[in-house]
């Protein structure tokens, strides 16, 4: 069986390059027993990605050179030897961005089928799904009446952010880099107030401080650099900051430099935590049910960014950093 | 009745200066009920006073200008209009600088005469031990095996950080400012390893890694900057930081600029909390407790460096940030 595979060709320095990536083509071994053939309907690209494709020791392991890629997959078993999934059953789990591929069926979850669109699992309940829900109510712990603003308000996660913080009476601010974005999300996803940060250019910390009249209790940061120094120093005493993702660092090839902020964070009380949604693997179940109810509910909304073919998963990826997504970035298989 | 006392003259910007600071002659009024006339044995200087100087918004509220400094005292009253407070007995609170002042009896504590020298009132068994207790224990949960590292390790709330540490069981590193608070620390405060920044320049990253073979899962921060990124990039997964204070930049007129830490702090799961001691208030109780079983047990001492004169308040003070002390520094009055 012949496959195409996508592999770590070299490491980029900086934002990744058409160097960055190899297409293969492989022939892949016959099953053994427990395994099973997945041909991916979505292959899920996600900012954390970019950390991996460096050799520094993280929370994950890094990608190894000429090995292929792996992420979020949710595809259909075509062949198995498990006793646990069955041809033309749907599954969801982490797989080499492959046009077919291997996995053990242990490694892998059913997706029982429903009313909800099965990618739906690589979003708002797959890990950018959980990592809202977990980022913002275990560490933000919002209260009614609280500020709440999140950075990469448009993306998968800021997107759930936004949309739970009302839920819990909050109002919620909103920064994101496109006119559009600001207008979806201020009129399908319930959010207060938007801004548009590439156009606000040095006017940002008035313009946030103009949007918080009551400062910010909750800030969930997607982002990180100047856009999150705009956003720190508007803190309320007490303030939570959840550090989710620093997008806009991610492809600096060494430490960025900037305002220093533990003096101000000393003066507010306030809380830095370092946030990966895998620390609540042992919630997940509960996280999932929430959301599931939500979005049955009608509290919860979701939108994709779904590009075609396999080809362009390169593309897809890189997408990400220069904000051509609304939602979760999806590339689409089959 | 005359007395002398401190007024803030001046806002200083950067580096407080002789024109800081105003010596005046005042005449007290008569006492009215509930009141005592306190005469100052020891008048306690605090880098946090530094903020009050500013003009900003802040956890406490800024000194007046051409209104006396005030601060933690350790003192006599001589007079009385109060049925708690009696003439000869000694009392705690925070009153002007000045050679005598009217106080509320109901603002005051009365330290009750023991083994303990009353001055330690003001040290490890007032702000600064109770800053260290509750901000190693509640924020740091340091677990015995694991590595602590205290910046201003020989100031009054680090060498008690430090002390606390080791009988709770860790490996604990001080940063300091000279080889004789480095010989100090180790020689009698049970410090692991004490690391000379002053010395150590552009090494420190390294001198602070080969001290932390461990690496480092709690950081006590009373310094900021440079110092601090250099523990930083020396941080376990899920470490805690305590940021209690930033004395290396108390003096900056400006925000400061350095390396960015969040996203490092986002690799690492890692939780900063800026601490206050008052947030605390509930719980002293507890924590004077604990540390005057320690004290009396022989598992923590403490060092002062007193400075004798009420004319020399200033001076005393200024010495905070050039690290003229080891221990609490205390000016003696009477």
């Amino acid at each position: 069986m012949r496959a195409t595979q996508i592999v770590l060709s070299s490491r980029p320095k900086g934002i990744p390059t058409s160097d960055t990536f190899r297409f293969e083509e492989i022939e892949l071994p016959n099953l053994k027993e427990g395994e099973v053939l997945v041909q991916p309907s979505f292959i899920s690209v996600d900012p954390y990605m970019r950390g991996r494709m460096n050799d520094i020791e993280s929370y994950i392991p890094s990608f190894q050179l000429n090995a292929p890629i792996e992420g979020g997959i949710m595809g259909k078993v075509m062949e198995s030897k498990s006793d646990t999934l069955k041809a033309g059953e749907l599954v969801l789990g982490t797989l080499p961005w492959a046009t077919k591929s291997i996995g053990k069926a242990s490694n892998l979850k059913k997706i029982i089928p429903s009313s909800i669109s099965p990618s739906y699992y690589l979003g708002i309940l797959g890990m950018p799904g959980l990592t809202a829900y977990f980022g913002l109510l275990d560490i933000g712990k919002p209260k009614a009446g609280e500020t709440v603003v999140v950075s990469g308000a448009a993306g998968a996660v800021g997107m759930v952010v936004g949309q739970i913080a009302k839920i819990k009476g909050c109002r919620v601010v909103g920064l994101a880099g496109s006119d559009e974005k600001v207008q979806i999300l201020k009129e399908q996803f319930g959010y207060d107030e938007v801004i548009n940060y590439k156009t606000a250019g040095r006017n940002l910390f008035e313009l946030i401080k103009a949007a918080c009249p009551n400062n910010i209790d909750v800030y969930f940061d997607n982002v990180g650099a100047e856009i999150t120094d705009s956003v720190i120093f508007n803190i309320n005493a007490k303030a939570r900051i959840i550090v989710c993702g620093q997008i806009a660092l991610y492809n600096s090839s060494q430490i960025s430099r900037g305002l220093r902020l533990l003096p101000f964070i000393l003066t507010k009380s306030a809380l830095i935590q370092g946030f990966i949604v895998h620390d609540y693997k042992g919630r997940f179940p509960e996280g999932m049910q929430q959301l599931t109810t939500w979005l049955q509910e009608g509290k919860l909304h979701f939108k994709e960014t779904v590009i075609k073919g396999f080809e362009r998963l390169p593309e897809a990826f890189l997408g990400l950093f220069s904000g051509q997504n609304v939602g979760k970035m999806l590339v689409q298989v089959d």
